[in-house]
């Protein structure tokens, strides 16, 4: 038996997107930009795609501009927002716990002058409205808040943020990293609030190097401040280059197989109690994460003598099962999110990511116990 | 029939590419960057695609990075070659036909006050080594020049440029677009001397979305200088993100499809002059580049009441014949190419791009001749 739990690092490709890819490398081959029929054909089928991702959260069409992931759609946010309001202001709001391509997006423009407030998370990852109303003031430029953490799965008051910058008179941009809700959790653009959104096609079982960053037209942006590189006219030359259209047509299969949000989450959170039930009844694992997180994480301490890359190897090579211990972009580093946390080395050092989706099974979660519980009574706390 | 005459736009995905790809999304469709096997196995994919293609041109692995196609590692060249360069000089050389990623590239660096210098062609597209020497001098930073011309095919003095700038004592790094050479010519990045090169997939029969820039390792660059944006730890923090393996090994595919790149070229050849020969009996075309252009490229004058972008959907629709008028990137707008060599308008309106690949045959090439024939008996020049 092998059992992927690492469903917040990537996922499977489903059937609908490897089709959609392939149709795309086999028959409408052509350059979107050509004057010729093949070029229309794949214009049209691009028409498409970015059609089904704006509806998924009903944006429109022409808010939609396709990246090579979350890194980029991140990246282009937050200069792209900076640019777009610097003379109103110096400060930025985010949290310690954003995925590293915000984070260190933020260090840079702490570089460039830019005032930057980490709000940090209790020892459960959570952070609250009043520290966010805390801080935003009338120069506050920008606030990026990740909706859903990649390592704990807290769940960040992002619809609280449009009231606290209106509260604060700030001229304020708002972005909001979905990476890890979109496809989880139902989402309306509306309903967020933000000017800015990035999503990303692999962590919903679309292709990898492909990803979206929405811009809200009521905005009134001026394109230019988000463009990152120069050269033809796709994208609204925000993003020139020859379109990636395998992918996203690839990414807008995957998007076309959400089923309905709302019982997919009801059933993952059924998921989520039968693991913690079953991991608690170890009696041995301690979790990192409380059940107000998103149910498709949980961050577990393993009491081993063993670190959890490690563990992660172990578990891979000897029982098939597969997790991680963070965001896959740090390559193992020491996580940042449980640092700011506050939580102890030893629990930073031996703690995993289960991280589910629609695929797994309460027969995986027994699967998953059995193997740790085995691993724990191999490599014990007390060997070293 | 149908023909495909498009090939400088972007061409058919080879069968080992679709293969490759299908591959990456079907089975090894972990995150190169997890620590369990199912990412080590796709991080060794990565391995092997990127020796693929360092191999392709005598480069080493740890000298190519890989991006989301051309116009990216054009604009990564660029801007990290002056940011790299900027203290020891002020001037930047490149020619008036590159393309619009080069070119935009340059208008904003001259924006932010470098001299650049734009070397005009010929009535041919030609530009010479003279040109080239006289230009270059002891404060320039960088010579950007492409090593064929995307519109015309004409070949480029790149291997000078490494004398020019010798000869000079200019502190210049040298950067070639090679994307349409890559594939067609046999290329070694050793011969062409440049520091930093641009290849793209999609040209070369491998998908769309993925391309790679070659940092010479001698020339002790700083990667920092050359990352266009901030995140994770992926292609050594100069483009981080979760890599693009299915595209990247797909790229690789059809670069280990590249037949004997000299005897290709002969193919071609012989297919250019057949071309050249049969549309010059016709007596009624113009050609716009010489027989010492690449042969992958024919430019050509159609004297019909239309304009191209018309001539182009014409042939597409009633005949099942793919051209293009330039740069599929420049979407339809009036050639810079044809416009630096001086042509007139009615030339430059009505001129049209055949660009051939592998699989073309001479029997497309009749059928081209008759189409085009039919198509200027139809529509001759004095209808308006």
């Amino acid at each position: 038996m092998t059992a992927y739990f690492d469903n917040s690092a990537t996922t499977k490709p489903c059937p609908a997107a490897v089709k959609a890819v392939a149709h795309m490398l086999e028959t409408d081959w052509g350059n979107p930009s050509s004057l010729h029929n093949l070029g229309i054909n794949a214009a049209k089928e691009l028409i498409t795609a970015r059609k089904i991702i704006a509806d998924s959260t009903g944006a429109s069409s022409d808010e939609i501009i396709f990246t090579s992931g979350g890194t980029e759609a991140n990246n282009m946010a937050l200069f792209g927002a900076v640019k777009a309001k610097k003379r109103l202001g110096n400060r930025i709001v985010t949290t310690a716990i954003e995925h590293e391509s915000i984070l260190e997006s933020a260090q840079e423009l702490e570089k460039q002058g830019f005032e930057v407030i980490y709000l940090k998370p209790d020892k459960s990852g959570n952070i609250s409205k009043e520290q966010l109303f805390d801080v935003v003031n009338d120069k506050t430029i920008l606030v990026s808040m990740m909706y859903v953490n990649n390592e704990v799965g807290t769940i960040m008051p992002v619809e609280a943020v449009k009231r606290a910058v209106k509260r604060a008179g700030a001229p304020a941009l708002i972005h909001t990293d979905c990476v890890q809700a979109y496809g989880k959790i139902p989402l309306s653009v509306k309903k967020i609030g933000a000017d800015l959104i990035t999503v990303s096609s692999h962590k919903i079982h679309g292709p990898k190097g492909v990803g979206a960053l929405y811009i809200n037209k009521q905005a009134n942006l001026k394109n230019q401040n988000f463009a990152t590189r120069f050269g033809g006219e796709q994208e609204k030359k925000i993003r020139p280059g020859t379109e990636c259209s395998p992918l996203i047509a690839g990414f807008a299969g995957a998007v076309s197989e959400f089923s309905d949000l709302a019982s997919q989450e009801k059933y993952i959170k059924e998921l989520n109690s039968y693991a913690r039930e079953k991991l608690g009844d170890m009696g041995s694992v301690r979790f990192n994460n409380s059940e107000t997180s998103s149910p498709y994480i949980i961050n577990l301490y393993v009491p081993t003598f063993m670190r959890s890359q490690t563990v992660i190897q172990e578990l891979s090579s000897e029982y098939g099962i597969y997790v991680s211990n963070g965001s896959a972009c740090a390559k193992g580093k020491k996580s940042h999110v449980l640092t700011a946390m506050g939580l102890d080395n030893e629990t930073i050092d031996k703690s995993i990511r289960i991280s589910f989706c629609k695929n797994n099974t309460k027969e995986e979660i027994d699967y998953l116990v059995e193997s740790l519980t085995d691993l724990i009574k191999k490599h014990p706390l007390e060997k070293i």
